[in-house]
């Protein structure tokens, strides 16, 4: 029996090989006796975990040897704090305002500095990003924030700026919770890259930063110990205790990503040409359909998170229900913009997308 | 084939039941076709799973309703922060060192404020603990903390103290990480308790805290949202995306916990009568060896930690190597106070400690 489809924005959808593997070490890890929780993360065996699942990650998007790699705890949210805790200096950032999330870092941010709206995509209610060429950067910016891609609005940066082309010489911060590993970073662009893990890397409970070493080191007084990346990077993402058993998923979640193929591509290449063809095949449905709509513009739309709308909705629950009786799992939208959401992480594979615009098909005519 | 007995410090031991449970559920939670690390935090699953573990927590410690209990991230060395970030409003605050973990917690409290000694038991190397009478208890307190068992010191309060009694009207908090479900609290005379899971709760990555209502709302400005007591609170753990995983995790042992009988016991007051039997077990043996010390006054014995040491330390290898390939796993000491270490969680069963004592007992006759 084939397992449903599951569409949630996270926490979201594992690839059932890294379950079954999970399931079957449970009691015992590669004969030490001991399931992977009950492991001293100082022992060996747990070491060895962690050394594997980093130096997999760095292969998997390319993390210069000048970049540390750190799985922290408090995801994306917590994260709003501890960048400006760690990047901040006493001087202003700079947030580009796209949606949900970058609104949200942005008014953490004011809490450790001045953070000033270099640009914002509101007066289009998020449905555009504004151009890079338009955005007002300070010099005397510690930091330029953005949000790769908005979870709740289903906006994407397809390139990163290039803010030494903008004439801004401060780094660029990227939250990338909800596309990392859909696709490469180019790390010339990015001083800091932070993301929850739970929608392309593991379980919630994980945070995954990549920082380049020259940003590491200048915390503020006040920062908690366990959330200062040099005392972090320093003890190996151990100066407190790990979310063990997060770091261990995620590892085999790298290991599948390593070995998926698509075409000549491996790796999150195969995976950026597999969400490129997903993300396709449901926007054109719902762009030639006149029962849907998908209100954001054509480049800037996300391949991770697809929100949508019936245009009665008055029909959303039939909808919703019809989908769940046929395996299409967490469809619902975000309550703050409502509607529906479909979100075609990693693990999510075409098949779902095919069986999601069938039903979509399927359930236009039939309330026609 | 019985399981190896794991006597690490935590991560920890689990019962061989919920791990079975675990990895029977893992693609597929009660029929709902998903694991439970794919489902949103906010789907009637993960909440059903969310409102049993907190109820049945409740039940186990018995958590007076006047008491919020928040499931958090960043472990007991987070809290070290958190705690005096929420609780300490600007006031000073007493800090009782009894070992390693408190003296951490009083370093990083000097962040946000004073954080004065009001007693240490630093002279006899944290082998007693100061009697309560004797502690320096400032009138403008905004709180004192102690750390109710010392993890690598092995030294445990076999009472809280009364601070009311004691002419102290601040409340108490409590480092409860490495004893929390091995005893029963008094809440009458704590203000606030937090703890790592990975002792006796779950797998590493949540962060317990038990905290009474009208210690909750009084935050520093900058304490980061996702820290903040009240925003936790008010949201049920769900201002960010929860450890989802470790919390459902933490629910199978609560409900593990439930179906304990010791006698007439049950629950908690099960796992205190088997803890005391445990721990006596090997604590008399140690005590009439000349082979073996453990070197703590015996009204402050630890039932989770016990520290122990070969009078001749150069047998240490032989001994962990004969340990291992008897199935006693993990029995190296902390690396500060070196030696060997055993854990005597809710999850050991007495079984493990009469193997232990066994091969004590064994390995002081062939080396003798």
């Amino acid at each position: 029996m084939t397992r449903p489809y599951n569409f949630s924005a996270g926490p979201a959808t594992m690839p059932e090989a890294v379950l079954q593997q999970a399931a079957a070490e449970m009691l015992d890890w590669h004969g030490s006796g001991m399931g992977v929780m009950e492991m001293s993360h100082r022992g060996k065996e747990f070491i060895s975990i962690y050394e594997q699942a980093e130096a997999d990650l760095r292969e998997l998007l390319a993390v210069p040897a000048h970049y540390k790699i750190l799985f922290m705890q408090g995801g994306g949210l917590a994260e709003n704090a501890i960048v400006p805790l760690n990047l901040s200096r006493g001087q202003p950032m700079d947030f580009v305002l796209t949606g949900s999330w970058s609104q949200k870092s942005a008014k953490e941010a004011q809490k450790y500095g001045q953070a000033r709206t270099a640009a914002s995509g509101q007066a289009s209610q998020f449905t555009t990003l504004p151009a890079p060429g338009t955005w007002q950067l300070g010099r005397d910016a510690s930091y330029v924030h953005l949000c790769s891609n908005e979870t709740i609005h289903g906006v994407e940066f397809q390139e990163l700026p290039d803010l030494k082309a903008l004439g801004c010489d401060a780094p660029l911060v990227i939250d990338f919770s909800s596309n990392v590993l859909s696709r490469p970073v180019d790390w010339n662009r990015v001083g800091l890259a932070f993301g929850g893990a739970q929608k392309n890397i593991g379980p919630a409970g994980v945070t995954l930063v990549v920082v380049r070493e020259d940003l590491i080191g200048h915390a503020l007084p006040i920062c908690p110990s366990a959330f200062d990346y040099k005392l972090v990077a320093d003890n190996g993402s151990m100066y407190n205790t790990p979310p063990t058993y997060g770091i261990y998923m995620a590892g085999l979640i790298f290991q599948w990503l390593k070995a998926q193929r698509e075409g000549d591509k491996t790796g999150v290449a195969a995976m950026e040409a597999r969400n490129t063809a997903k993300a396709a095949l449901l926007y054109d449905f719902l762009d030639q359909s006149a029962f849907y709509e998908n209100r954001v513009a054509k480049d800037c739309r996300s391949r991770m998170n697809i929100p949508f709308f019936l245009k009665d909705e008055s029909r959303n629950d039939a909808f919703l229900d019809g989908a769940k009786a046929r395996g299409l799992l967490q469809l619902k939208g975000h309550k703050s913009v409502g509607g529906m959401r479909a979100s075609l992480y990693n693990a999510l594979p075409i098949e779902g997308v095919q069986a999601l615009v069938d039903y979509l098909r399927e359930f236009e005519r039939t309330q026609a």
